[in-house]
């Protein structure tokens, strides 16, 4: 009697933008390698786009014009969702799961805002929901904390999340350019959307943060409780400063966990220069994990781009035909790595933060300015570490200062006196600094 | 009636060296962290040793000086192999398989020489074995090349995996030292054995470089074919010129899979200044991994230590606990990444690569000379990329080149006819230039 060969893997992709034909072109194109290490053949049997492609092979698939058509369809194991956003994103992931379909999907909005509910649902369900790629691209950093980490406590990690924004900023430290410049730069090359709010105003770092604290910490996805600042009111004399007090200027994404409350936030961070994350430029991400046992590890690579997304689309595809074919359903990896999330850990606000700070304020060139301003510091408890304070080409000139560790509610409120005083121009730049040492990798 | 609470998962250690006590401090320490991600207790129950440790909390164990007993223990579920080396481990984990018992091992020496047969005997007894801590330490790239990465075809990996060598090799490019001087220092810090020769002539990285070959190409594991080359004939001169030239030297090991063959090669490697991976420093360690979708992704983090090589040692207990939790026992992910390792695949020998050279050539001051040795390597056709020709401060000067891509067989032949000249003094110190361009991380 011949032994039946193992049955095939079949994947409907409802969505054929860039993400969808990226994954479909990675499982055509790796086909044999795909079979040799799962022992079964995996395969797209379905499609769901409004547009029809006429480049692309849908030989012996079936193509639909209706995304919900691909969820209906007995025939498929894993639906991947790659249309974006939240509506019919959400729906259509609710219903393949209670069509009990796997579901894979790049959707960080859709996870970090909604995957509470989305997780409930499969576990129902008894199936899978995968979200790899829906944070740093290609980077199996997902994997990482919630498997290769998961015997560590995890202290803090902090993100280049976004590479837009690290272009951005890249190209502002290299060359001096004001930060519309290179963004409008950046709309050309494609690295950045006509409307850029969700990379440049951190929101899409947000989503990922959000995310990647709730694996680290085992806390509810949370997004609403994420601080969020983008880099629009970076300057490259900020950069020139920075990079004087031995730091780079990277938009970071941070989450710590100070064991009674953990902390979620996105922001511009001055890093010390000597780190390697420091000097990861350009689109790419990387992604700094500090755990109890193995100390601080580095996860750098692409965050975006059609075959990096699929990269991590068809990794989590293969896990998830892998627990198949031992005859298992669910998840067996928790969504978020823990089996009970603690829904009382405490978030705490940013103004319950502490931190080292960065403060530019554009002061005018009277004698005494120094000392009013050291005043105002010293009444509010803060100590300064640092000063650059150049000579003056104008009116007025920049006092730039780097604080000692100290409450943001302390920062806020020296900021705040500061601007009231009649030398003080304009608003006072402040630029939290990373909360880990020099030599971190 | 009242729901039964989750079976424990009982771990056995064999060995409380450093590893041996780090994995039962960990589990110990996180257990409550542990559970909650498990869903069930992770709890060690059986030890072994030969030297009762008085300093570890052995409460509610059993604990054995005779390894064999934990394999033989009929409630232990996983038994962790540190005791290192080959006799009597390996009798031990083949032991263990037969007994039904998955194994967890750090020891990169046992799985790169008898992976094989360790694998075979695991798939045969329908239980795991896992290695993550056998490369890179704390660094989970076990998992990311065998599922993380899954999608890909790996091109080629490039990796910082001996820490010791590391760390010497920083130093002189720091100070400027000789290797003898470094090395004594590693010793009395620790960083190195007494015996040097596992980590300065590139033993261990070609256990761990064998390792990761077979999983990014789907080939048996095939240690001998590994050539080896340590870093004790670098010397702070060779880092200098480097450095003018535009590289750092670091000991790298590297694996190119070309199609029709695969390179398996551990050397001392110039490596483009700019990549980030030539700024991995000290200790650490650093794996780079090209994929032919998701381009290159680097790792970085400790390569060794008690609590960092746990931290991989309990999460390959963790994965094995998650899929004994389903019901299911086999490994869910095959050992090496395939289920069918392509036993047919060439792997070439040293003699067979091609790469770009650096040479250091001293020679006599004469006239003359240089046109001599250009004559040699354009009559081997080896073009030069880049010369280095101070002032002669003796009789006797370097000449530094650096050469385009060339045969390794055409190199030699022109190394062996330079040495006859006359005019050439010593031997020269030849180095390969990385297979990647500068940018990649």
């Amino acid at each position: 009697m011949s032994k039946e060969a193992p049955k095939a893997f079949n994947v409907g992709i409802c969505g054929l933008g860039t993400v969808g034909c990226g994954t479909l072109a990675l499982i055509q194109g790796n086909s044999d390698e795909l079979c040799r290490k799962l022992g079964r053949k995996l395969q797209v049997t379905h499609v769901a786009t409004r547009t029809p492609k006429t480049d692309l092979n849908t030989d012996g698939m079936q193509v639909s014009s209706d995304i919900f058509d691909v969820v209906a369809d007995p025939e498929i194991n894993v639906v991947v969702e790659t249309i974006g956003g939240f509506d019919p994103a959400l729906e259509l992931v609710m219903q393949a799961l209670e069509n009990g379909k796997h579901v894979v999907t790049a959707n960080k909005a859709l996870i970090a805002v909604h995957g509470n509910e989305i997780f409930t649902r499969a576990r129902e369900n008894n199936v899978t929901v995968a979200f790899e790629s829906s944070v740093a691209g290609g980077i199996p950093i997902i994997k990482a904390l919630r498997e290769g980490l998961a015997a560590n406590k995890i202290n803090w990690l902090a993100g280049i999340i976004n590479g837009t924004g690290n272009f951005i900023l890249t190209e502002m430290a290299a060359k001096q350019r004001q930060f519309e410049d290179v963004l409008a730069e950046a709309q050309e090359l494609g690295y950045a959307e006509a409307d850029p709010t969700f990379d440049v105003e951190g929101i899409d770092a947000a989503h990922k943060l959000t995310i990647m604290a709730s694996i680290a910490f085992g806390i509810p996805l949370q997004f609403d409780k994420t601080y969020t600042e983008g880099i629009s009111h970076i300057t490259p004399e900020d950069i020139t400063y920075a990079r004087e007090l031995g730091y780079h200027i990277k938009h970071l994404g941070i989450a710590v966990n100070s064991g009674d409350a953990v902390e979620m936030r996105v922001h511009p961070t001055l890093i010390p220069s000597g780190s390697t994350i420091a000097n990861i430029d350009g689109v790419g991400n990387a992604v700094l994990v500090h755990g109890d046992a193995v100390g601080a590890t580095l996860y750098c690579g692409p965050g975006a781009g059609a075959e990096a997304t699929a990269s991590s689309v068809v990794a989590d595809i293969m896990d998830i035909a892998r627990i198949d074919s031992v005859g298992a359903s669910a998840a067996i990896v928790p969504a978020l790595g823990f089996c009970e999330p603690h829904s009382d850990t405490e978030v705490n606000d940013i103004e319950q933060i502490s931190s080292e700070y960065y403060l530019r304020i554009q002061v005018q060139d009277k004698v005494g300015v120094m000392a009013k301003i050291s005043n105002v510091l010293q009444n509010c408890d803060i100590s300064i570490e640092a000063i650059i304070q150049k000579e003056a080409h104008s009116q007025t000139l920049p006092i730039v200062l780097l604080t000692h560790t100290a409450p943001e509610r302390q920062i806020n409120e020296a900021i705040q006196t500061l601007e009231a005083l009649e030398e003080v121009v304009g608003k006072i730049v402040r630029i939290r600094v990373a909360p880990f040492a020099d030599g971190t990798l």
